[in-house]
This record gives structure tokens, sequence and C-alpha cells, in this order.
């Protein structure tokens, strides 16, 4: 069995962790900390979860996550980057599903976070946890720094396109809507119901902080520089994420469905639809499944790529433990095999 | 024209508030305070605004509101009562739609709001602004005191088989579901979308503030003792309240329409139904009506009262306006006779 | 294994049981017909299950239905009295979702439902599935009348007070509201998203089909007649079933929680919650749990039982599993233990 | 007073105009035709309109509509290009909400419509009813082809640019979601609730009807010829269009802002927001205006413009009205100046 700590896990990711680990075979969480709910009972917080774990959120204990094999971070920015070298160097692996470690450029990163940088000698060794481009090195890895939610569906939506050589990378143009969930769980009037429900908006539309992401990722896949035009979206559902991608292919005889249906074939949560349809956010809701749709609109050079995760579960925990099954040998899909409930 | 003072404008009853009055012939908005959005301009908080009201809110100060006619307080509770006494002994009105002059008990109003109340004395001259009860009083009152939502749809509600005899006033029932922005324009946990989306559930059952109240109304409006059970519910949904009362019949062959419609054959915001119809919360958003249904399964004792509200009009700044209407000799649906958008 | 047929599989309880069977470890499912879809892959009507289950909808042919151990019917009524005759000779199991077989006298489901009754001779032969009442006779039966979504919750709120001899059945108050899922996969034009979207109803106040098993059940738990009103009411939501009780307690020194606790305490789907909570819809939706929260505002004669369950899991699909599994001698939670996903 | 006649007045629209139609001033309602709701009171289809409008939908009769100054078609296509031609004839102005006389090219039209077109003579007469583009012409038109909902949201969007020289017009994205209403109030299971709620989805990526009309609307008002790629969403809320145009900038210096609120400066239902504001559909909602957003990421070549409005008002019944308005020579804002009510 391995050993599993959580760190901020009273939050929604942390939530969708346990609610998937506690059924993850292999696993056996073994501490859960949480500054707000320190002592609670996890089922008074989540009675989803109440009759399957009958144990408390804890304050945070170093001595105690070092009796894990791996601990994940759900916190937001600047906690992970200070517990993991400690972590690290007592031999216990770390997935940080925070954005803590998913930049390279440590100027770009403290730009967008506005503060420092605490482990600046860690980013190297970070391996970024997006399983479908990176499995080999994720295997090896000590250190995930999972994937931001948009990044993912972006990434996952264009990895065959970026591949070959048949796109212009310099307009590339994403245009995606995301549940509240993306938001956490925190009191905050942007996302009280009555600001969101019966309505939808853009939001950052003049910069997000999962561009800087979305280009390194898209740059790492492709080897080519590329720009990217994001705007974001909110949605008046809790979960999902919906993206659609306008490029321009570089050469028209293209066959993108068979493009699409090679790339993936062997990718066990990515599934292509059939030509001319759309997918729905629903068909993946609380699973850790990707769905994408194709189209090009009268034959031309506009590709249109349509792509839905789970925001808390592809886009966040499910990945996250996707990640850990290949850290620790397991088959890719152990734990993760449960789909959307619809409707 | 009637020069207008809001005190607490920024929350949602404001905005309703200011929505209302600012297409309402007879009335100038002067002064529209608030202390978390101070010199913001109206506009920026709500944009629907923006193109009718170029002011801004500002602080409170007591000379401003002096300049008024009327002042409203759409404030939490503990403000009106320090401020109503210097407005009354102005010379102004004061239409209070927080709770702090609804119940005549000051023991039970301590007791359900924790505070010792500040202006007892004011209590008696309050007149409670319910116009389909209460009209004649209005007119004459210098300060009102609002009824909260649950109420005013329970009283409707009950008001004619109330003023008969044939009502069982010991055993009335009332299953009442919100609409979240009941809960105010606040940031708690409890109402961001992701704990509210998609979900259902009841909450205080085991007593709410509007009860003392509902208990008070009653029974001013029957002259007899009341028991009331009383379970709101929290709805998915921006705004509206559907009530569903049970009570028994102490006479079988009462003509439950006919008792109802002569009831408000004069009240020009309460429809009842044709027999066998729901009322719908749709049907009555955005605007003061009040929509009421009956049955009586089987020809039984039981009948059942639907009852529809806008919870932000009817149950609170639209229902304010109808009491200045009548408090300043306008006709009562002046500046409310705009009808629900329906879907 | 077990083989297992679905008659009526397009529909969402149909979708349900699908989903729910594909990873039920000791079930093989070799047919799913559909009038309307027949010939259709599954997963082009859903997408969800795509990945999962690869054949067709097929027509209905007796033959192939024959070569299963146990049939289940998610059909409109009327379709299951023709069909199961035939499947009970063959020595077919039979397990229907539909309302066929859920009445026992006969002249009432006639009247109900507007139709002849073409198999009243099996009727006596049907075994009410509602397991936590009922599990020794599911073991032994051969056809199953699994209970409607309305009638489990209200049973299962109701069933330690029907059992004790301290409720006043003669005045049962149920409140209940549902997710539009209810109404099945039909286009009507109530059922359309902007008819029930933003909006809250009662309907059938006067009376509701599943009336009549309400009646029927609580008076077999009880032993004695019993008198229910129920109203139920339409939410925005997709699914979950809410219902509020309230009764009458003939014995003010009843300990409501322990009477509770202590009746469920070997039931592994029904939860009861600590003393003061409220159930939500979202904390068992996409599960076969069911979880109840009591209250007895200011300790008088009033108890107040609040039920949730998701109608389409232990308010139909899942509960047939849990059936199936008793009948079969498998574990009663074999295959139902995911948990709710939240938010 | 305008006599105003309304054919298929039982759809959304028909009931938005109707309730937008009595409260004009001017305005008297005399005759609105049903097939599907004749001889039924329209407060029985409408309970919003009960209190307010007390006359029965009725059959079509010619002679009626012949009283008439002025008939809306609120129709499916087909209908109109039947009816106009008599009416026209009879003197009698006809304001066609339906698709039937937007497209001049009769080719494009057909194919897209998939029908024969019955008064091609017709269609170099009528004039396109986006008043902001078109309001001299509107004037003195006879017969009004009222603008689709996306068309409307776009070409406001796209009007000040495409009047200058900046744009790339040979690359316009448009990214718009809809809310339900726009498919209109029609029992088809791809709109009912259970296939929407909690959901989000692109259609008709490879080509909507709406493309051919939008593709015409920014050709007339640039007077060069475009491209568009255009993908529409399905939202789930009752209405509102967002769009999110993507377009590129020949002139980096131009001053987006400044452009914006030059052009619409007279324009009494455009409001362009704050710079870096985003607009929110909800505070259009039940209204006539329309609020833009510009927002140009890192000062580049890239424009994105944000539009919201509420497709069944300003993309429909309030357009059509404010067509009305200039037609008969009434000030444009008459009986459309109520705002948005929120939350």
């Amino acid at each position: 069995m391995i050993n599993v700590g959580i760190v901020g896990g009273s939050g929604y990711t942390g939530a969708e962790l346990l609610r998937l680990l506690v059924s993850h075979p292999d696993v056996k969480v073994v501490v859960v900390t949480s500054r707000s709910c320190a002592d609670v009972k996890i089922g008074r917080v989540y009675p989803n979860l109440a009759r399957t774990l009958d144990i408390c959120f804890s304050v945070l204990d170093l001595s105690q996550l070092q009796q894990c094999d791996v601990v994940f971070f759900t916190t937001p920015h600047g906690v992970s980057q200070t517990l993991a070298p400690k972590l690290l160097n007592s031999g216990i692996k770390v997935i940080d599903l925070s954005a803590d470690f998913r930049i390279r450029d440590i100027a770009v990163w403290e730009r967008w976070y506005g503060v420092k940088h605490r482990a600046p000698e860690l980013i190297p060794k970070a391996v970024y946890g997006l399983p479908e481009f990176n499995d080999e090195r994720i295997r090896e890895a000590d250190l995930i720094a999972c994937p931001g939610c948009y990044p993912t569906s972006i990434q996952l939506g264009l990895l065959p396109l970026l591949r070959c050589q048949h796109l212009d990378t310099k307009d590339i143009i994403v245009n995606a809507s995301s549940g509240v969930s993306g938001a956490g769980r925190t009191a905050s009037l942007t996302n009280i119901y009555t600001e969101v429900g019966d309505n939808y908006k853009a939001y950052a539309a003049d910069g997000h902080r999962h561009l800087p992401e979305v280009v390194q990722g898209l740059r790492d896949i492709s080897g080519r520089s590329v720009e990217v035009t994001f705007v974001p979206h909110l949605l008046p559902i809790n979960r999902g994420i919906h993206a659609t991608i306008f490029v321009n292919l570089t050469d028209l005889d293209l066959n993108l469905h068979d493009l699409y249906t090679t790339a993936f074939v062997d990718k066990p949560f990515v599934s292509i639809l059939p030509l001319g349809d759309h997918p729905q956010t629903r068909n993946v809701r609380g699973s850790n499944f990707c769905q994408i749709g194709l189209h090009r609109p009268f034959g031309g050079r506009k590709a249109i790529i349509l792509v839905v995760i789970d925001n808390l579960i592809k886009g966040a925990s499910g990945q996250a433990i996707q990640c850990m099954n290949l850290m620790f040998d397991l088959p890719e899909t152990c734990g993760l095999t449960s789909i959307a409930s619809v409707p």
C-alpha cells in the first residue's frame, strides 16, 4: 500500500483527491492537513465522504508527512515551495497541484504571482505532470508539477497538431469556459451564487495566470515558438472546462481525425469523437476522461478543436493520481476508471 | 417630487430599490450610502444601472439624509434603530427594510437577534408594512417596518383563511423555498456558487429568525393564537420565494377559491390562480406581484396554499415602495407595474 | 457472471443502469433494447459510456432476452406486464423499474394509470423491492417491483417511526422536490430547459401517481392505516429528491436520533446525520446512498424528517441492482459503493 | 394609437413582444394569432401577462390582421413570406422577426433553409432592421427583416471597426454562447432541461444558419469582403448572448475605446464599458440594451471584443419594437427603457 498525505485537503481539489483515493486499491490515506478545518471530521465538511473516511483534518505536522510515501499539495501557490524541499530530502515523493513548480522561467513565475520563489533550485527537478505528453519522465520523477486545468485542456487539444508541422503556431486562439469550482472553495464576492447564477461573462481577457504555462507547454510540445490568445469565461455550472481552439492549418490536405485518433490511440483517458460531433462537459463530469471534437468548416484552413475535461479531475486531482500511478509503477488507470453520470 | 435617501444601498435590496425608484415618476434619488462602496459610481457596482443613474455611493452623512423626504434602510439589523430616531425627529419618514422594528415583543426580538435593542421607544410607533393587511395604518405612518420575505408570502397566503373562522390555527405547516438572493450580497462560504448550485437543502429547520414575525403576523390578522411549523429551503436560483402551506379546514363546505378571490379583489398585486393551477416563481420574478394557487386534495380537510413572490421585490424593495406610495398619497401601484419577463 | 438484459435502455434510468452494471464485477450486459434507438451504438446516445460499452441498442427480441439470467425493465408502465409472464415462465428473473407491479390493489392501479392491467395474476408474486424493509423476501423473489423515487425517499424517512407506536399515522405531510430527470428522457414542452430553468413550482398537488404507492408502503410497514398529504415540486436541477416530512409524535420523550440510528445500523446505504444537520441532495448525487436529517423544533410534538436520495439511483437503477445483488446472493453493496462527487 | 397584430405569438419572442407592447404608451395590441394555442387566454399560457392582457390567442384571420397598422411575425421561417405580400398590398407595415427576408441572395437563403422562397420579389424591398446601422432606411420602410440574435451581437460588436480601415476583415473569429431560449418554445429532446442543465457544449461548429447573415451584414457595413469563423455554444441559462470576437488590427496605434465610444455616442441602447471591464449577460437581461467590452492583451494586434445582449429583446422583440418606433416616428426608446434586474 502507498501511504499518502495531503496538505491543504479541505478545498475542492482536496475533496476530489480524497474521494478518488479512498477507492484506490493500492492507497492508504494517512494524513490530511487543513488549517481552517483542523480537528474537524472530514465527513463534517464533506458528508459525501462520511461513511468511507472516518478521520479528522489535522494541523500540518512535518513528522506525520514524513511517514508517507507521497504527499499531494492542494494548496494555494507559495505553500509547496516551502515544504517540498524537506519532504524530498526525506525521500518522499511530492505531487504538487499548485502553480509553484509549473513555470521554468522564475522571472516569469514571479511576475505573474507577485512573490519571490522560495525554492528555485527545485524547479529544474520538477517534472510537468501531463502524462499524455510526458509519461516517461513522470515515471522517474520525485517532484511533479501538475498542470493547471485550462492548460491541460489546451495542451491535450493541440498535442497532435503541435507535433506535426502543419500548424501555424503563431496564431492560436483559445476561447475557454470553466465551471465555478475552478475558483476553489473560498468565500469571495465574485463567486457567490447570485453573482454567477443565470449569468455568463469573460474574465481576465487581458491576461490570465495560466497563459505563461500554456505558452511554455505548447512550445515544449512543438519545439517552436508560439503565440496564443487566451480568453477564459465563467460558466454557471459547478465543474467542467470547455476549450474552443481556433488554429490555421498550413496543410489543407491534412486528415485531422486520423491524426488525432492515431496520436491518442494508446492514451486511456482521451477520446476523439466521431467526425461532426461536439463534446459536452457533462460527458466527462466526475471522471478523468477528456473528449475532443474536430471541425473544419467548409474544409478550409481553419481547424476548430473542441475539448472537454472535468477541471477538478483531469484538470487537477485525477491527473495527479494518474501521475502517482506512473510513479509507483501501477497501471495508469488504477482507481480512475469511473465514468460520468448522465444527466 | 419625493426626495429619497437610501442607507446601505450596495446590497441587492438596495440595487432593486434603485432600479425601481429611477423609473418612479414622482421620486428623485438624492443620496445612496454604502460603507463598502463609498465614492464608487453606482454603475461600477451595478452596470445595469450605469446609463440611468450617474451618482456615487457616499459615506453616511446625517445632514444629507435630513434633506430627504423619506429614507429607506436596506441595512443589516441594528443600523436603522440607531439612525431612525434622529430622522424621525427631523420630520423625515423612515421605511426600514431590516428586521429592527418588525417584532413588537422586545424580549423576543433580542433573543432571536442576540443584541440589545437601542430604540425600544420607537417600536410601538412602527407600522408593519404589509399593505394588503394594513394599508390604512401605513398611510398615516412615519416609520414603516417592512415585512421579511418569507413572512410576506406566508401572510398573503393565509390572510383570507385567518380572517374567517374556518381554519385550525393551531397546526399551520409552512414549507418554503427561497432563491439565494435572500441571503444578501455577502461573501460567505455557504453562499458561493459551488455550495448551492446543482443542490437543494433545508436550513434552519429548528427555528428561523422569520418565525416570530410569522407568528406575530398571523396572530394579528386572525386575532387568535397560532402554532406554526416553518421549514425554509435553499433553491439554486437567484430569486423567488415559493411557500407551500398546509392547513386543516374546520368547515368542509368552504369554497376556498371564492374566499380568496373576494378577499383580494381590490388588491392590485395579488392574483388568485384558476382552480388546479400551480404558481411558478418565474411568473412574478422581477415584479411586485404575488400569485396564489389553491388545492384541496380529494376534497378533504387539508387545504394546500401555494404562494410565489419575488423575495427582493414584493418581499422587500417593491413592497417598501408600495408603502411609500401609500404614505405619500400616490396610487398604490405607482412605479411598480412592470411584469415578469418569461422565460 | 450474471447475464443481464435491459428492456427500454435508452432512457435515463437505462443509462444509469448501464453505467453501474458495466463496472459491476459479476455482471455481463448481453442485450439492451430500445425502440427509438435500435441499431444505434449506445455510445452515440450516451458518449460517457462510449469507451466502456461497445454494443448497439437492439429491437426487442424475446429469444435474446431468454438467454439472460435477469431482465431489467426501464420502460413506461404497461410494457413489463406484457413481457414478464413469458420471461418468468422461462425461469428468468425480472426486475421491473416501472409502476406495473407496485400496487397490489388492481382497481387502484387501473384508476391511477387509466388502463387495464394485463397480468393481474403476477401481482401477488411480485415482491416490493425496498431492501431496507424487505430484504428477506427480495432474496427469494423472481419478480421485483422496484419502488418509485418519491416512495423510496418517504418510506426510508418514516420506517423507524412507523415500526414503533409513537407516530400519529393519520396526519403525515410530505413536501417533496425532485430534479427534472424524474420525468425521464422525453421531449415534452413542460420539461424543456426554458420552462424549468430559473424557476420552481409545485405540481400534481391534487394527487400524484406515487401517492397510492406511498400509502400502501407506509401501511405495510406500520400495520396501521395511514393518511398522507403529498405535494411534489420540480427543482431546476438534473437529479436528486429531497423529502421534507412533517409528523406528529405521540410520545414526547422519544429519542428520535437513537431510534433512527438503531433502525438503520446494519443498512449500508442509509446514513443518519448528526443532530441539527440538514441533508443536501448533492451529497448523494450519483450514488445509491440515502441521508436523513432529524429535527424537532423547540422539542415539541412535530418531528421533521429530511431525506435525500438520487432519484435515478437509490430511487431507481441503484436500488434495482441492490435487489439483484440480494437475489443472486451477492453482497448487497456490490457495484454500488461509489460516492457522490462534490461539488 | 398604433394597432398591432402578432402572428405566431405563443412562442417566447411573441411573449416578450406582448410583454413589451402592453406597456408601450402608443400601442394597442388587437390580435395575436397562434395555431397551437388558438382560443386559449394568453394569460393561461403566460401567467405573467394574465393581469394585463385579457384576450385569447386566435386562429389566423387575414381580415383581422388587415385592421392593424403593423403586423409582427414571430413565426418559424416560411410563414411571413406567404402572408407579407397581402398585408403590404393592403398598406400594412410588416416587421418580420423570422429569417425570411434577411438574406438578399436567394440562392444562399434557399441553400441554408432547404426550401424555395415564395416571395423573392419582396426581398429587395425588405430593410434590414438593425437601427444602429440602418436607422434612416428603417424610418422609410414598409417591410423590416429583423436581424437574428447572434448577428445582432456580432454586427454591433464590429460596427466601429468595420467602418474604419484598421481591421483585417479576412480573419474574424466569433465565439458566441446563447441561452436556451434561442431555440424557441418547442418540445425537442435536445432542449429538455436534463440535456442542457449542468452542461455546456458547442453546436453547429461546421456552419450555423446565422453565418450567411453575419457575412452579409459585416460586408454591408464595411464595404469589403469578409471571412468569418463562427462557433455558437449552448449555455445552461434561459436567455442572453455573449459574443467573444477576435480580430487582427492593422493599425497598432488605434485607440479602440475612443473609436467605440464615438461610434455609439448617440445610440441609446449601446454602452461601451470602461477599459478592462468584462460585460455580463445578466446586466442586459430582460432589456433592450447592449454592452460592449474592449480588450487588447499586451497591446498587441489582437483585439478582443466582448458583446452581451438579451437574445429575446435586443436580439428579437425589443429590436423589432425599436424599428417600429422609427417607422412610426416615435422616440426610438419608447417602451424600451426598462433595465435589467440584478441579480
